[in-house]
């Protein structure tokens, strides 16, 4: 396994997808990604092995117009509810025929991808969570970083342990809580819904959280684009509150000081996106400053990505 | 005087170079801005009427290769030292020509170039820092937060009056405290530094002040670039505890809820880089959150701004 020499290592293990296109570059598929346009929007980026599926499909359903450059609907799929419903008929094709493993994760879950500000809400459509990184659109979720403060004063994080049994990067280290936001929920609502579900923090506490930071990345892997915006709050529990897993999200808690944290960030034992959030709270936290992060400027660049796709322009908290 | 709809449109009227340069726009001269070149990185831009100067200097003192698409320095001039040399002597002719009215302003402060990390501490060069615009090199600050809680557990921020006497932006608000970094200063030393000058606090208290977050804008007026990157700190003061100007910066300081600071960024009543600073603050501390800020990811995209120009790889703190 990989370790890291410097935190920003560990953050563009993460934000690793390329800042310019070279389609030259013909051993990285990522290279040849092509826009999935809506009107004068990017809302995402199809992999050439998606586009060959894409276009073996739309012979028979053509719901889409595919050209080398872009991927775009079709003028008979203009409103919002045609394009989740051709788009849902597509998934559940490709997960009918085992297309693409990561429609084996279906979550019956919803996501918005949103796009131009005169849709309803600025949503295009809608479309099943584990579909998403098919079609290399933005989506959106929460992490929390939970902490004490011990007697002195001195920082120590509460980070997960992630289940052995979870589908995707079992057994590595994450944030107390993170979670995707689905449809129709507020970021709020979700941070309070996931501190339940995953770490058995009470709402009286989790509605103490604080909404203080957002990174931004881009993410792939092998046949999964994943543009994410993550909103991050800060929660100080009591010294004697214990995180205690529920869902079977979480394998156990621990609670770390910020040295620890970073030791196991640089030696790879984390869910890549997640060090990003840790890293966002070391700066604020003033436990990486300026004078002594070298790098200090590169990683908040990185954590900050600009995607080009369309954000939710009318809040979430609809 | 413009105000403001929305926090995003504060932040844009700071962060307003183009992100885009369209050459064909002729009526506005930020378009037809030429990259100052060394080596492979871009560390500057230069405006078409810098560029005339800069062409008619060259045809006595020839330091510069000048082309219609960029500037660099000559093969004569290839050390840092030869660099600020030759810099210095340029811009002491333009100073004693009158060329630029930035030049009025000249401090006898220097600030150093980034350039390559072969370099010496990966320094280019060092210039002036009232010359840094005509170049539209990257130039580093500090901005302070301060402010108390009230026994409600409140936040109210310390702002301060710009003296009336400042050559730039009289008049107007701005955080507490604020200023450059200058050559061979760290960040730590140069906050505290700042705030005994500027609003008499001294280092016992200055030095408690936590490097929370960093932003980073590309802003522009005739004949100025500006790319400029910010540390910022925040400062919780006791309760009793009043800034009072001293070296003339500011005319006086005021202590305000958050609500009216908003209200003031969103009157125009702010230096625009300092309400990017305060706006930052709004999201650590929950001010503003994604449920009911509907642009706070495009704010958060442009308090961080990907700047193209080298940056300090050894950290400040040599």
């Amino acid at each position: 396994m990989t370790v890291f020499n410097t935190l920003l290592e560990a953050v563009a293990h993460c934000d690793n997808f390329p800042y310019v296109l070279d389609p030259k570059k013909e051993d990285d598929e990522m290279h040849r990604a092509i826009p999935f346009l809506l009107g004068a929007h990017t809302i995402g980026h199809v992999l050439p092995s998606v586009l060959v599926a894409l276009k073996d499909y739309n012979q028979t359903t053509p719901v889409f117009t595919i050209s080398d450059s872009s991927v775009q609907f079709s003028e008979t799929v203009q409103t919002s509810q045609e394009r989740t419903l051709a788009v849902k008929a597509l998934m559940d094709s490709w997960r009918q025929n085992k297309t693409f493993d990561v429609l084996a994760g279906w979550r019956d879950e919803l996501y918005p991808v949103y796009g131009d500000e005169n849709e309803p809400d600025n949503i295009a459509f809608v479309m099943e969570r584990a579909s998403a990184a098919l079609f290399g659109v933005s989506t959106f979720g929460v992490h929390l970083n939970a902490y004490i403060r011990n007697d002195q004063g001195e920082i120590f994080m509460w980070v997960a342990r992630r289940a052995l049994t979870k589908p995707t990067w079992p057994g590595l280290l994450d944030n107390c809580v993170a979670g995707g936001i689905s449809y129709n929920y507020s970021v709020k609502e979700t941070i309070v819904k996931e501190c339940e579900e995953e770490a058995s923090i009470p709402s009286h506490l989790a509605s103490q959280a604080r909404s203080v930071s957002l990174i931004t990345y881009y993410t792939c892997s092998p046949g999964a684009l994943q543009p994410e915006t993550e909103y991050l709050f800060d929660l100080e529990l009591p010294q004697d509150f214990k995180p205690i897993p529920r869902d079977g999200e979480a394998e156990c808690f621990y609670l770390w000081p910020l040295q620890k944290v970073k030791e196991t960030i640089l030696n790879n034992e984390w869910k890549p996106n997640c060090a990003l959030a840790a890293i966002d709270f070391f700066m604020r936290h003033s436990f990486i400053t300026p004078d002594d992060e070298p790098e200090y400027i590169d990683i908040s660049y990185r954590l900050h990505r600009r995607l080009e796709f369309p954000t939710p322009r009318k809040g979430l908290n609809r």
